[in-house]
């Protein structure tokens, strides 16, 4: 078992890596730079401080990433019970760092929208500098996969063409635990994917069902931009969101998802209400 | 006159300050770190070395914000004369940084698109922290105004609903040369905005025509966002693309792009064919 997280500490963020069991806090501050380091390939040349294996509070996975991509409409069955054809192209968009959560933080309901949702997501981290990557060299550039759930602001997101802003509020997305190298996992190949609110199964799927897989869809974003060691992408989401039930279901505050991935684990966020005032300023830390 | 840039240097970026005429290299490699220590603010209290009025490589105005935001839609003319009715909300999308080159640097026209446009824009440059700043406050939360032009592949932007793909391939928008103070150029309320084309003018009109202004930008999307010192926003393009043409008009290799702001200088840019196969590789760095 090899994969690796970020935790929090007095000092500031650090990199820690489970290699076969054993915890071991990494001399770095960011998992890009431990990335870029290249620690998922040569895990054994790498030394620190083991520490116990009691609970760490840990932040997103990679906490500053150079780009945080997703991916709409990707899982087949879904899709097709919307009655869409089949996109011939991944539909991409992009948020910002400042959404992202750890994997036990609360996620914030802001009051501005009525309408919160939520979206299990196979995320996989980018692990070497790519440009325009065939196959063979895209799936080599995954450093490996992690768990996401891209809450959205469905009013937002629809107030206009471009969803950027229902996808991109303040500290929205969890982002984690940890990151497991793709060989653990057979690249996500056919892995159980479940979203739970307060215990109720709202979203369960494998992504086998992906239609377009993470190695394809690497190669297909480097044709357009350079990905770096730490990049993340969000891969789509299965059936069962709360926009697509009728009458349509949304989050509250006090419910709790959970967002599973079967050999990557799981992220359980409470869900609380942030207030939209300007009060509410300082808290935006 | 009060105004920086992102100068390159042997050892890497630095920041330059022309202090009513004189420029001052500052001991900032980063804007966003210049910027996050108020040298716009507090000008008078750096010092650095000063260098002669010999030309300098410009890199982009911020080399690494940590957001970069688009608006698209936001001239009134140019909606009109679409037919479109004015929007109620800002349409917001974004590229990555890995989109940037200096003012002076080629356009890179990959041969992936064949539908290369301009979009010359006013961009803002973030000063301060803020998270849902009234009117006031956002407009103290600017720390300059710079010239980008938000060069689009139309093919790309219009492969699915979401525009990303199209607005941010690597190394063609430019972003630059000076940010100035917003004191300099009463806020860009009123500048003469025009590209060119080989000489050939393409758009030509005023910031005033603007439907949401630097400010009120600012304000609506900190309702979502914390915004940071360097997050650069790009607000949107006037009338005179050329996918709004009757035929269509596409940039080609070996044309140049001069996007000037009266107030705040031009960019100038060649436009480069870079070939979209896997030889091609090794050039992008």
């Amino acid at each position: 078992m090899m994969r690796f997280a970020t935790v929090r500490t007095p000092d500031g963020p650090r990199v820690l890596m489970d290699r076969r069991g054993s915890r071991i806090q990494l001399p770095f501050s960011s998992m890009r730079e431990a990335l870029d380091a290249g620690v998922h390939e040569h895990a054994d040349d790498y030394s620190g401080f083991e520490i116990g294996s009691g609970s760490v509070d840990l932040a997103p996975a990679v906490v500053d990433p150079g780009k945080v991509i997703c991916v709409g409409h990707n899982y087949r069955a879904h899709i097709l019970e919307m009655g869409h054809p089949l996109p011939e192209v991944p539909n991409v968009f992009s948020k910002f760092t400042t959404a992202l959560v750890g994997p036990d933080d609360p996620i914030s309901l802001w009051t501005d929208s009525a309408a919160w949702d939520w979206e299990a997501e196979l995320a996989l981290v980018v692990g070497r500098r790519v440009h325009r990557a065939d196959a063979d060299e895209a799936r080599a550039a995954i450093a490996g996969y992690t768990v996401a759930n891209d809450i959205s602001a469905r009013d937002w997101q629809r107030r206009s063409t471009q969803w950027l802003l229902g996808k991109t509020f303040d500290a929205t997305t969890p982002v984690g635990p940890w990151i497991v190298t793709p060989d653990e996992v057979d690249h996500a190949a056919d892995l159980e994917i479940t979203c739970t609110v307060d215990g109720r199964v709202v979203q369960h799927s494998s992504t086998a069902d992906l239609l377009f897989g993470p190695a394809e869809l690497v190669s297909y974003l480097s044709t357009v931009m350079t990905l770096h060691p730490g990049d993340l992408v969000l891969t789509g989401t299965p059936a069962g969101v709360g926009a697509g039930r009728d009458p349509q279901v949304f989050l509250t505050p006090g419910q709790t998802v959970r967002t599973e991935i079967a050999g990557l684990g799981a992220c359980t966020n409470e869900c609380v209400a942030r207030a939209g005032s300007r009060a509410d300023k300082e808290l935006t830390s």
